[in-house]
């Protein structure tokens, strides 16, 4: 059905005019008759055409169209990321693509094609599993050897193909879990999204080590996706388990899951267990009892990531003649409610 | 920076061999010396060549890619529309390319001139503002005329200037209004996003009236978006304002917000303020106090708007010759105990 779309040279056929004199027209070109220019406009409207600014994009060599992948849309905290770099973006001028990767990475790989095949003038991504070193860490890497600006918005503790603006997950989690040792507690699970949160899980287990406490895999529960239902779930086998007194959940929506199940069960938070969340939602600061949580600093990272990018887009040099830079960026505890003061456990007085 | 990109004719200058060569050995063709196509491919992969799939779309006229647009991607059901049409969409070999219009209608023209020139098969538009008559209207219309199908996902008591899938908001409201007032309460207040939900409030205007209930402004509060914080505010002017005992909102986070304000002022819900949502988000059901909602049918939207894409995109007529459809979803009211129960006020016994 494409074909039936209306050409430049339908509009010079129908008005007994040459292409070129279409082209201009539609340029607004001061280089023809006024006349024949209003004319050559009115057709256009009237046959409905549409510009192909493709060709326009292929000549001038920028689109002011970014690219933008995640795993899911549904993820808030990445959602809320690409919000904020969109509204930098058009702040400066340019529009932004969103697609996803589905959590697969053919779908990644088919994502970056089709941004490239549309001249993007760069590219946001936040891998699928930044840990995988097959298939698209190459390709990232050909991407910005190809002289494509590519920044990826997850990292950690390995070798990144292309620049990197990130938040420090191991860190956090490492703070979360430290903040419960301190409040007293020795038995504390984590409920995770497995392979999606290595990061997460190294810091847990760091901060147990630091205080000598044994890492129990019967205490760690994965799940599928960072929802009440699943934070639910997995608080409900957890602490069935055993002698669980703290959480620590990848999650704010898995948190806020897991104090739903503890108090429909008469526990009280903190005092019969504590909770601690991930990333600072919304939701976690208008909860029935206020969540303690580890920031995602958005701000400062998207701040970075689009100052780093407008760098990238206007250096002449190739890429490939530029180190890939590293921005870690360091989040804070937020401490509220669900695990805030001193325990008042038996086991402590 | 872009002419730094590896073209075919690059390709066909290093090997020595025609364009058609290198065309062919890219398209992986049966046509050439098996031997030549491995070496163009392999010179292809060491200069990272990336093949303009662009050029390839225009001769095949299909691009398998549909566009989506939205007004902001923070909007928790549109989010869970669009990509519960992306996961329907991925089926059918298609992929989804999302912009948001930032609620900006000038945003929303150039997003529509953006995805049309990167040659998507399709579009998806949840418009930021329906009832505006101007500019994108008429755009609308001559996109549809030009044989681009573009379906509309919100609609209500106009004119629509192309096919169009939405949930019947104004039912929504009038169900959820009808069973407050069910419910004993006489005072019912209105939380709502102004012109961005006019269908809401004529909903509810509309109850009120079958029950020769007054329309009280005093008793409407308009937000910014439908985070808890607007519902937590509005919340806390209406019920100091007055008598009300019922509140509405057109989103459950306004719902949810409310619902946090009212208990920490020690207001009993539903005894003391009954509160009613929009959108069964998780986030209700996992509410503290489980949020009556009123459903928006997502399976069943997505459903039949990614039926009607693809029976547009497959007909071989021009789509000025069919009619502009229309699928209105009704609504239903979920009952949970933010407003369930015959209320146990005085006024009542």
């Amino acid at each position: 059905m494409m074909n039936q779309r209306i050409r430049q040279q339908d509009i010079a056929k129908k008005l007994g005019v040459s292409i070129n004199t279409v082209s201009l027209a539609l340029k607004d070109s001061g280089r023809i008759n006024e006349d024949t220019k209003l004319k050559v406009q009115e057709v256009a409207k009237a046959l409905n055409y549409i510009p192909n600014s493709i060709a326009r994009s292929l000549v001038q060599k920028k689109t002011y169209v970014i690219g933008f992948i995640l795993p899911s849309i549904t993820n808030p905290i990445q959602i809320e990321t690409a919000q904020n770099i969109e509204s930098k973006l058009l702040a400066n001028g340019y529009n932004m693509m969103l697609m996803t990767s589905d959590h697969d990475k053919n779908y990644e790989t088919k994502a970056l094609d089709i941004l490239l095949s549309r001249q993007v003038d760069g590219i946001f991504l936040f891998p699928t599993d930044i840990q995988d070193q097959r298939k698209n860490q190459e390709k990232i890497k050909s991407i910005r050897d190809a002289n494509y600006p590519i920044i990826l918005l997850s990292g950690g503790n390995f070798i990144l193909p292309s620049d990197s603006v990130y938040m420090n997950q191991y860190l956090g989690a490492y703070k979360a879990t430290e903040h419960l040792i301190n409040m007293g507690n020795k038995d504390i699970a984590l409920i995770y999204g497995g392979t999606r949160n290595t990061e997460k899980h190294r810091g847990y287990i760091a901060a147990l080590k630091e205080s000598n406490l044994e890492y129990n895999p019967n205490q760690v529960a994965t799940v599928q996706n960072s929802s009440y239902e699943q934070g639910y779930r997995a608080a409900s086998q957890i602490i069935k388990n055993g002698s669980v007194t703290g959480i620590l959940a990848s999650g704010d929506y898995l948190a806020l899951g897991a104090l739903r199940w503890c108090r429909e069960q008469g526990l009280r938070v903190p005092e019969d267990v504590a909770i601690i969340g991930f990333d600072d939602l919304e939701a976690s600061r208008f909860a029935e009892i206020p969540l303690t949580t580890i920031t995602y600093k958005v701000e400062e990272l998207t701040t970075q990531a689009t100052d780093l990018l407008f760098s990238l887009i206007s250096n002449q040099e190739k890429l490939t003649w530029i180190e890939p830079r590293r921005f870690e960026i360091e989040p804070t505890l937020v401490i509220r409610e669900s695990c805030g003061f001193k325990k008042r456990s038996e086991r402590l007085l």
